[in-house]
């Protein structure tokens, strides 16, 4: 009963396979081989758009790349209070910007509130040369409480900082999972809904380590540098194809959609265990996290009978589940929860 | 005949072999597997001494960050003109270091020539505020000339370093080549030499991609700042179990060194093959990589026959061997001379 | 009538004699004459302390220098969400160190609340990879809104920052100003309440240009680092005599409490008449700086009487006094309000 | 006899006076004030053109300011190998552009070989993503040996760097030295010779502290980064009126030009002393500054009549000449030398 993180959940045998067939010969490195070229456009295909393509291993990464390009130094970044570019990439946005402002937002179930954006448009004006103007805006999508987005939700976002020039960044880490749960598809998610850039991991729903940074419109003029600050931060892997060929196989067949699902679906199960067992579910199960305010007994009694979850910050206990839960796993927190 | 670089090569299939293994159940995130603990254990044995160990998936992120906690953002970086880290990693470690000052020195073969390294030390002095002291050396071996410094080689330049306080960082991205053409141990070659770290390149050498940041001796204490940056950079993998596993099935058997010696044998090849010919050879060849004066002509023969090598900045043109280099390749270069 | 800024304010007479007297013959550069050698043990004296020292002409310098030595590029500064820092330096802090991230924090009158303290430190451990660990707290006296800080309330904050390992920082711009209000000595409100380092400001105050850094206790081992970023900043002046010279004339004789001490009592004269007019002050005034919220139409009339103000973030107006405020400018004040 | 350095000389009175009549009533702060507006009017008027005007009071933070909008993070700034900033400036431009990297190129007399311009430009192409591009030309002029670089060798070198789209900064410390003794005029030694930003300082010519960063033709667009950036490094004084009064004051009536006249006098008569003497002069005196082989034993016998000057680390001694330099101080080095 591993539900610590999407994270440590082994990858799926079809992009391991994907990579057993990709070690074959010679190839371009840099992401100037075949399988990159022919995923690029398999992703234009998906996303109903011209896109530009930049492949890491990590999500951290693509997002700091991303906000990179989007904030000067001397600019401002607005996110969530609880978003991941801010809690958890240790300060990876500030490092790759050059030391641009992360301003935390608030908002209930990690939803950026659309007054709380109004109010710091209005406090960070963008002329005053004594404050870092916002120049982007972050928004997550699963986010960090597990909820999603609606399309009408983000475009009230990011049509209001657009209408002050900030650049529009989505944190797509669990990107399959908010499609599955809306039934949107992947444009609709993303540029229809304002994003100039998306970060799309495939690393927590089923790949060793894929993550595509995405440029959508005219955010595609950034690719060049892109590519320069991704050679630059050790992020240009020289053999770009291992990571293409798992993104491929991911792909394909729309299995990143079926994996996606499967854990959503889990998830849905375990909040439904946890509800039963009378425990108060506090945010929306949106996708493949449940966020659950648990009786002290009651994660004693979890944990002695070897369920992994963790401990948030803010009270709660986070269950995760993956495309590798297994019917034994729910059955065994069923069992945990019925002794 | 692709002798462009040693990263076009495709993986062992040992290494994959080994990712298929390892992709079985949930494995604790971010370096926390059993997997990179049994690598740390295999490492301290081939190195004979106690080590901390930092996986990434890139060489350019790994010197960028050995050097960032080896070199304050208001010091500077002692290496060769020819150094990877000056020419061609964009800046990482400028980058990663916070904007220290990297001073190229000169030296034939690639290999950082004594006086030169003096001369440095007295011109910057470690006292005057109004320049970035000495902090580090980094020293490539096998270096971008293919050539190998010997222990006694390095120990006089670390020694001379050391005597200046300086730390001394050296880029391993083609290590085993040069303990293969040395004869020399792991630790003779590393931390017996001077190395308060070293970056060990898999990559080149039969990984998807796979390099290890090994700090010896004292060095050991920057580990937590080194993870900080790591996870900070982007380049603290979640799925961490997947480098480690190459790494320790490159390790296997010194599978690692039986691959460079193949890359070696091939090396030494092409370059009894262009030197028949009539071409020059402007390098030692110490490892697997050659570096010839070709006639236009017969750079112009060699492409029409489908041979791929780069033209080195200095005019000369670089061939590269790996671990995949077959018989056919070799005896194809010698047919295409031969016409 | 010039309600601006104390930073609109001409310098002292005394201060620019001190210059004139200071510009005879030769003296060594960059801080190394005579006069910044005096200045600094006159320094020691107002503070009873061993220091060291560093002059800049700069307030935001100041407080990024004195923090890029508090706080590596990885970890986290907690400061007020009013603080100067963080609103109105463009990201200095940022910048000098290199990317550490601002953790803006809750407290009314912009004091930090103890309990907003405790919950960041409990919020964001040290020892978490994943996220940037509080490394300094900085705390403005007088603060942004105009009020002090008590010794009292001071140790509670520092206390508890330090309890945790964290370096504390004091943005001194309007240091004199709150030590007058307070009847407190420079120790008490300095290193006695637990600061490692005190930007002490004295261009606020009747200067042209001169603020100085100082490091008390075993922060004085930061000096060598913190010349190194002076210096790397542009911010070692080759002529440091001159800022030396206002800051021994500011000192003497207790110029500099004088100066703080008119201020004081116009700003408390300011808020008696915008009172009596029916205005509500929204701060203490323990300093030269009135907070206020104003009708609009009382707005209005103040403007078209010449009364020059800010309009504050908040929806109060800002009113500033100096030492060169005038019983003049007191009185039109009065007049403009009476009409 | 202190020849150390034009740093060390103090400010002419002109200039204190002007600082003085400035010091009356309430200004503007952060460079909206009335005296600044003058001054980029006059400045306009010197160099014949419309510009954009910066004030600092620092040399260092001028230029790495100016570098910092002319290349970005992961560009390549070429300068001479004895050029202030690789040499004299602790990284000021790597810490404010970013990391960018500097590339020290030789030449005799501290001038740029065109031939070394031309193998930079050649080894480190525009379009290689796993290198920096040269994206700045940085021209010291006067530069750091003494000499003055003619309008057509600057356009030799500018013309060049621009075929390549490289911008061009200039760092005029010594300006008004090399106007002085080329007979040029403001424009054609800084815009018309390519100079896309000047950095004009006065510090070393008579101010207390006072530099301006000009912007020429298209460069004007920078405005806003740069006034972002010189907020962001503390570089944007409250009190600018002072910086400004300066400048004025040493603009008027050519008194620039005077100074410098003055201070390039005594260096040709320093140099004629020195030759007398036996000593060789080892650049040509085209300023304010002399550089000579001296024996060891005459360098012992001038320090201890009381000769002030600096070893440089080339093994040539340098004495430096400043408005102030008396024909006293002037005999006294011949008597010394005589003696």
């Amino acid at each position: 009963m591993n539900f610590l993180s999407d994270t440590t959940a082994p990858a799926h045998p079809a992009l391991l396979a994907s990579l057993t067939a990709a070690n074959s010969g010679y190839a371009a490195s840099y992401g100037n081989d075949a399988i990159t070229t022919e995923l690029k456009a398999r992703l234009s295909e998906v996303f109903a758009t011209d896109l530009e393509l930049v492949l890491t291993t990590s999500g951290t990464a693509s997002n700091a790349l991303a906000l990179s390009v989007l904030c000067p130094p001397h600019g401002m970044i607005l996110c969530h209070d609880e978003a991941h570019i801010h809690r958890d990439e240790r300060g990876a946005p500030e490092f790759f910007s050059g030391g641009a402002k992360l301003l935390p937002l608030a908002g209930e179930h990690a939803k950026i509130d659309p007054g709380e954006l109004e109010r710091a448009l209005n406090q960070w004006p963008q002329d005053f040369v004594h404050a870092p103007p916002p120049c982007a805006l972050s928004i997550s999508n699963l986010n960090e409480s597990g909820c999603a987005y609606s399309p009408t939700e983000l475009t009230a976002l990011t049509g209001r900082a657009k209408s002050k020039a900030l650049n529009i960044h989505f944190d797509g880490a669990r990107f399959a999972n908010a499609l599955v749960s809306s039934g949107e598809s992947a444009a609709s998610m993303s540029w229809q809904s304002g994003a100039d850039i998306l970060c799309l991991g495939a690393t927590k729903n089923g790949a060793l380590g894929a993550e595509a940074i995405l440029l959508f419109g005219n955010a595609r003029r950034h690719l060049p540098e892109l590519q320069a600050r991704q050679k630059r931060s050790g992020h240009m892997g020289p053999k770009a194809r291992y990571i293409a060929a798992q993104m491929l196989a991911w792909l394909h067949d729309d299995l990143w959609l079926d994996l996606a699902r499967a854990a959503n679906t889990s998830a849905a199960e375990i909040a439904n265990t946890l509800r039963k067992a009378g425990a108060e579910i506090v945010h929306p199960v949106d996708g493949n996290e449940v966020f659950v305010r648990l009786d002290v007994e009651v994660a004693r009694q979890l944990r002695s009978a070897g369920a992994g979850f963790y401990q948030w910050p803010d009270g709660s206990a986070r269950f995760v589940a993956s495309w590798s839960t297994t019917d034994n796993d729910l059955k065994a927190l069923e069992d945990a929860l019925g002794g």
